[in-house]
């Protein structure tokens, strides 16, 4: 156990996660089973990722549009739900259904949405009339209920935060350039370049994709533990809910259409992908581009210099909130934080602003107000330096972007330190029962073949990379007949 | 019916504002029973509604914190809603109930929070410790249903959106300061500033309180046909869910205490108040601060003069995305937009921007570029200024500013002019059934009293303003006894 009660990691990954989750205060569990409260430390974090993804998608588009955010209802009756042969087969089992309302029971049940389709494209197929409706654009913040039965906080709960885009289109290559762009200009760049979590990116196989869609696209990360762990899914839903909800347009000729589909969409459960890519056994490791607070200042002294060293600690606050540091943050207004609590000592303080991974600390005592300096010390590295006075706020600018920088470069060198090669089943169970990560062998493509890898070693494909490497007629690992890829399995939360 | 089929205020209110609502493209009906579904131009009216409540709520708090964002389940199991007794009674009437999940049926029904003390305050209960953990001030946006039986769109749905605060504190002047300082410095101050629409603020008669609180403050405006909205609502709740979820703290003496409570919340209801008290016959009207577009602008030509025109508008365009009039919008993105569809005519497009409301609109013929003009136009007056090209932003700036002031006074001059006197309960229903509005007065302060009025007048008590009149010695309208106080009386949505 560290200072802060916090298994080691290398003992038990599962308890090290929940208890970095409970103890920096990011969630609890709810008095709901299954359910979990996000607390305010955990739901800035998300705030933060809502906003850095709402400007993402309301900056983009495709056809000349671009996303708006609307409102659909929760509550979605069975008659709708059911309207999609493949997509109430893979729902229905996970539904929460209300039956009863205003103290009597309603004539037709009504499930609390396990996701959209099916009550937005009802309005879909009212909305769009003409070419001149197309492309509708839409994405929606919301709650969903799925009715897991092993749950794991922020990475499966019954309940949900996420967003959900639904885009109609008058062809369908347009449909697939909305579902490429979401995947790769949208999530791909603010998995990378904001939360410094590396990807790899590909379709799912016939066996994992979405219940409804043509095909499913997928990011996937590496977890610590060598686990693979999907950040998000973009849809190619074909004509499938267009047919089923009867969604057509008058084309330029005036003819009717079906409509072209896309839906795609991240949860909370990037949260818990953000703890498990970056933290270790003193806590929570956050990018600087996420983490709520950026930078702590932590005044050190006796009683009877509280005074000087207290002034040049509010000085320093006052200073660092007004630049940069604070200036493009989700959360300006606790970007910056100074610590003036008295009943604690600072190395109390230091363990505990390190348990809920804020990047850099500022330390000051009377011989640095003497000397006109402070002491920056950086969460992932533990470095700690002099800095000259006027030369703090750039320092820790600096230090920020190093650190989003190292934080990235070490998950790209882990996600490479556990990416592996195999030929034979054998081969690939023993590395999987090992230490893990995405080992890629040949697959024929064949979902009997996923299933036989699956049984064997509990791991799946996760993917289809676009850029897979071609077998040459290597024997798939599972049947031995010809290989169409080299394909990546993992095991997976 | 006006252009684009808007039924006259004076004609019908009711289709009026549905019209409105429909036509403007706010909402639409959802295909579950009382349900809306909120489109894209009413959910970015919502999103600034928000982001303005947002930064109020998180840069205000008492004793010495601000509050913080956080999340609580959907689902609220039946045993934690039925522990205290008036709130169960005033909210298990109207919920909606899950009994089934995963394909089960379960041991205990959940309903769907019709509002969260109850799931909240169970955490409290386990997150309060001392008195070193108060004042804890969370505040949550969240989807509520209400198992309404006549809804109306924004008004009253089965499902709302709204925020809800909930604080706890170790005294009970505290608890106080933070209710009255939510419901003027943060609800009063964006409602009167941003949504420029006045209220009348006090506190509610004992039958209109909320079910589990010691006192309930309300904010009532009113709208263009005489009937009174409660915009918004903050409660002292003392100690009564304190004990009933057990939530005590240590004080600094090392005794046991219940804390005292708060919750204060408003919805999407406000949106609906927003169209009935500025909008007209033409459609939206919209106070500047909050509309999504603020300006729209139109360019004017012959097909032979389009590229010069074209060219223009597009300056322009740029030229006020780029200024005052997009930088402090909650949408800047849309802030300013340029109408280039080519398949409708200029008179089709100004009564398309009226139906929406946006406040200002730019008009540019080939006439106005040879005379380096453009033409400004009012949506609330209908006005039309010729503006020299160089003074453009600055008039439009200018222009927005003017509109919301006057928006404000308007809806002022109304509410004093729907405001009146009675001192009988003859005099009140007379002037309840001719032009409504709040008809002060006298009341005993009974509930019977109250009860009888509205029997007769289906008015009630708006609220016990701060500054009631003193009615020394004036008879109850109701039951002749000795009056407490003159009380707004009102018909109300």
């Amino acid at each position: 156990m560290s200072e802060r009660g916090i298994t080691p990691m290398k003992k038990n990954y599962a308890e090290w996660y929940t208890d970095i989750v409970l103890k920096a205060e990011l969630a609890d569990y709810a008095p709901v089973r299954g359910c979990m409260v996000i607390r305010p430390y955990g739901f800035a974090i998300w705030e933060a990722v809502k906003a850095e993804l709402d400007r993402r998608i309301k900056a983009t588009g495709v056809g000349g549009k671009k996303h708006r955010n609307a409102y659909f209802p929760l509550l979605i009756p069975q008659s709708l739900l059911t309207k999609e042969e493949e997509h109430v087969e893979g729902f229905s089992p996970e539904c929460a259904v209300v039956t009863h309302g205003g103290g009597k029971a309603l004539e037709e049940p009504l499930n609390i949405r396990p996701t959209s389709e099916t009550i937005m494209y009802k309005m879909y197929a009212k909305w769009i009339q003409s070419w001149r409706d197309l492309p509708l654009l839409i994405n929606q913040w919301a709650n969903i209920v799925r009715w897991e039965l092993r749950t794991r906080l922020f990475l499966r709960t019954l309940e949900f935060l996420w967003q959900e885009g639904h885009t109609a289109h008058a062809t369908h290559e347009e449909a697939q350039e909305e579902v490429l762009m979401i995947l790769n200009d949208v999530y791909r760049d603010f998995v990378e370049n904001v939360l410094a979590i590396p990807v790899v990116v590909g379709r799912k196989s016939e066996g994992q994709k979405f219940p409804g869609a043509l095909t499913t696209y997928t990011l996937e990360a590496m977890m610590q533990d060598g686990r693979a762990l999907q950040m998000g899914t973009s849809h190619d839903l074909g004509q499938n809910f267009a047919k089923a909800f009867d969604v057509r347009f008058q084309d330029e000729n005036g003819d009717l259409q079906y409509v072209w589909q896309t839906s795609w969409g991240v949860s909370t459960r990037l949260i818990g992908a953000l703890i498990m890519a970056h933290s270790d056994d003193k806590g929570l490791v956050l990018p600087p581009r996420i983490a709520p607070t950026r930078c702590v200042v932590v005044p050190i002294y006796r009683t009877d210099q509280r005074e000087a060293v207290t002034a040049e600690a509010r000085a320093i606050e006052s200073e660092l909130a007004g630049s940069a540091v604070a200036r493009d943050a989700a959360h300006s207004e606790q970007a910056v934080v100074l610590d003036e609590r008295d009943q604690y000592k600072p190395g109390w303080k230091f363990a505990e602003w390190e348990l809920r991974g804020v990047p850099i600390r500022i330390e000051i005592g009377p011989k640095d107000v003497a000397a006109g300096k402070a002491v920056l010390v950086r969460r992932d590295t533990g470095e700690r330096i002099d800095v000259p006075r006027p030369n703090l706020c750039g320092a820790v600018t600096e230090a920020l972007s190093a650190m989003q920088e190292a934080l990235r470069r070490r998950a790209e060198a882990f996600l490479r330190s556990r990416t592996h090669r195999a030929d034979t089943l054998e081969e690939l169970a023993e590395i999987l029962d090992g230490e893990g990560g995405f080992v890629h062998a040949p697959w024929c493509g064949a979902r009997d073949c996923e299933d036989a890898v699956q049984e064997k070693t509990r791991a799946t494909v996760r993917c289809i990379p676009s850029d897979a490497e071609e077998t040459d007629g290597l024997p798939c690992v599972a049947c031995g007949g010809e290989a169409k890829w080299r394909v990546p399995f993992a095991k997976a939360y």
